[in-house]
């Protein structure tokens, strides 16, 4: 990939819209019994027929061998390199509830455990407790300040929390609190840096506070804490590219990363009907849109491979309605594999296919693994597709005379 | 890529000879009645043959996306990094008219233009006035000498001009004269450094000169200057590569390229024939050979589909004549995607065939976009060409025991 700096110097500003569709952990492997993979066992006219029409090839999130999560998946597939700009774990759990981080703001992962009369943690999850009993006991410890630093806790889900430190001078530099197994007691926070020492001390008073409180609250009796870090300096979209993007993701992480990259985000309902119709009612007002649709992952990750296939074949159905809104540039691709067989996110690349009226097609004429590998795009890094995007736009000047 | 110290510490001197044949602007995109882009178009059975000997691809010029122009595509095409080793746009002016740059001389890219009796440009072109006009206007303000810098001004085409600044200790950190739009006054020139105060001074002294003798030619009553730039710093062939390089082409800009990277430059004609023929009569004189064809690129430029394709066979027609003399290695390639259909340079990856005794075909039987996705080089980024090359030619060493 070449710079932002770079970018940013040849983009401008066009009438011509671009649509970004990501089907989350779309890539997946072959059925033994069939020898086809989810997509491939699909029935996708649709696609298929856009395919025909498209560039298309197989693309690597992140580097050969390297399974990705969904935010440097994401961060990719925005155009940004996903291993420099990195997002902390405590910064992408605030996303992922759509907390609103403020600049200065320390965000830590949290796990409601359980700890025995010695101190020593029986339980990491606290016999994951309800979604409904984790927001009880957040309201318990919510609000406390500490030494003028206010510290904030939502509920994420089952036993997963999300502790937000707000106030001047604070530091994300410090070690976890979460030893990650049992038998043992939960750590101090130590301060990495000179800085950072008052925000260790701010953060264990705070958890001495919430042990006192929780104790009634067996089997959450404790929390521990990790993955302290401030809230992304991620480039604007509208800086480097130019345009004015939009986001439609009915799950809250993907909108918080696509705000962290400067999109709007549009209200939209769960079902990809819903996401669709968001789009078709706001095709006017921008000209990026990026759809994330999330359940084909959720199947992959629970092993489930008719679901999938049936998710993708909604999806399918549903696509007319965004390709007769006549974008000048539509890609369909995806963040990560998740195959059924694997339960979980992998390494393999992910199909990918761009539409223009400039794209030179390339004799694909499915919209699968196995075709895409013959594609016009090769083995294209994800972080090229925005730029290829843009190109097929006519929103990127030439480079050099 | 490797690096250029890399390949200077592997590469060795040999009698093989490397033939670098550029057909500029070569890819296309297809014709919407036949689906065919020109080259798909051409008949081309000396191209299609030597295809079926060749290891073939399609070659990224700099990055997915992004349309190259001239120079930093043949900077790729050359094995130099094209964003690293950019030109400045007065160097490049100078190049393309054949001008010899001395180092430490500063050149610009100039507008003759028209100003109203407030000095607000009404025309930045001047009614583009003619290359003869312009050539006695620039004869009216060349070689003018002010503060020990002399000022040398040269006709590029219309209303184009070359200014060059050539003296001791000048700079050209310097802010364009040129507003690059219309109703304000010419700009003066800023000194963007403190070593470059005494330059602007000149400039603008300059400026300010040839205002006063163009005052009775209107409509080009003034001139405007951007680009300020030293001449380019670009490694030599000879002492990274250890070639004794020749280059033939009939436009000045890729003679001047081809100059700046240390290739010997052939006298030649401006006719595919002339070229092929003055490579004939040097054949035993040099080990690497750089032909330049223009004229696809302008056919390209003026959206004229049917005289690029017959510009492409006339290439073909005359390419046994190079085959003949039996080079151990054949490039063919291009700089940049010229596609009738856009009528400009584009970001589409350019067909390349290699042929060489050890180049392990692969099966593609035609020189064709759609062809060369499905060859052995698969989508080979175009800074890679010449290693390839010289490896073939087996002038690299093993690296590393």
């Amino acid at each position: 990939m070449v710079s932002l700096e770079l970018i940013k110097e040849i983009s401008r500003s066009s009438e011509s819209k671009i649509m970004l569709l990501v089907i989350d952990g779309l890539g997946g492997l072959p059925d033994p019994q069939t020898g086809k993979t989810e997509l491939e066992t699909a029935h996708t006219p649709n696609l298929d027929s856009l395919a025909a029409k498209s560039i298309c090839g197989l693309s690597e999130l992140i580097s050969p061998g390297i399974t990705p999560g969904s935010a440097p998946g994401h961060l990719a597939l925005f155009g940004y390199n996903p291993v420099t700009l990195n997002i902390g774990r405590g910064a992408l759990e605030a996303l992922g509830i759509d907390f609103d981080l403020e600049p200065g703001d320390i965000a830590a992962r949290g796990n409601f455990c359980t700890i025995d009369k010695n101190r020593l943690i029986t339980d990491r999850r606290a016999g994951r407790i309800s979604t409904e009993q984790n927001a009880r006991l957040c309201q318990l410890i919510d609000g406390i300040e500490i030494d003028r630093v206010k510290v904030i806790v939502r509920p994420v889900k089952g036993h997963r929390l999300v502790v937000v430190f707000r106030g001047d001078g604070i530091s994300a530099d410090l070690s976890d609190s979460d030893p990650q197994q049992t038998g043992i007691a939960p750590k101090d926070v130590i301060a990495l840096s000179q800085q950072a020492s008052r925000t260790a001390s701010v953060a264990n008073k705070f958890i001495s506070r919430a042990e006192v409180i929780l104790e009634e609250h067996y089997p959450a009796n404790m929390v521990i804490l990790r993955g302290f870090s401030q809230p992304p300096k991620l480039p604007n979209m509208n800086e480097i590219y130019k345009l004015k993007p939009a986001a439609i993701a009915s799950y809250p992480m993907y909108r918080g990363l696509a705000k962290a990259v400067g999109m709007e985000i549009l209200k939209t309902g769960t079902a990809i009907e819903d996401e669709f119709e968001t789009l078709k009612s706001n095709f006017k007002n921008y000209d990026f849109f990026f759809i994330h649709i999330k359940e084909t992952d959720a199947a992959g990750e629970d092993g489930d491979f008719n679901r999938k296939v049936t998710l993708i074949e909604q999806f399918d159905r549903e696509l007319p309605s965004l390709t007769n809104l006549e974008p000048d540039v539509i890609v369909v691709t995806s963040d990560h594999s998740t195959p059924a067989l694997l339960k979980g996110h992998s390494w393999h690349p992910v199909p990918v296919l761009l539409y223009s009226k400039w794209c030179r097609p390339d004799g694909v004429k499915q919209f699968s693994e196995s075709a895409c590998i013959h594609g016009g795009l090769g083995r294209l890094p994800a972080v090229d597709i925005i730029p290829l995007a843009m190109a097929n736009a006519l929103k990127l000047k030439k480079f050099g005379a």
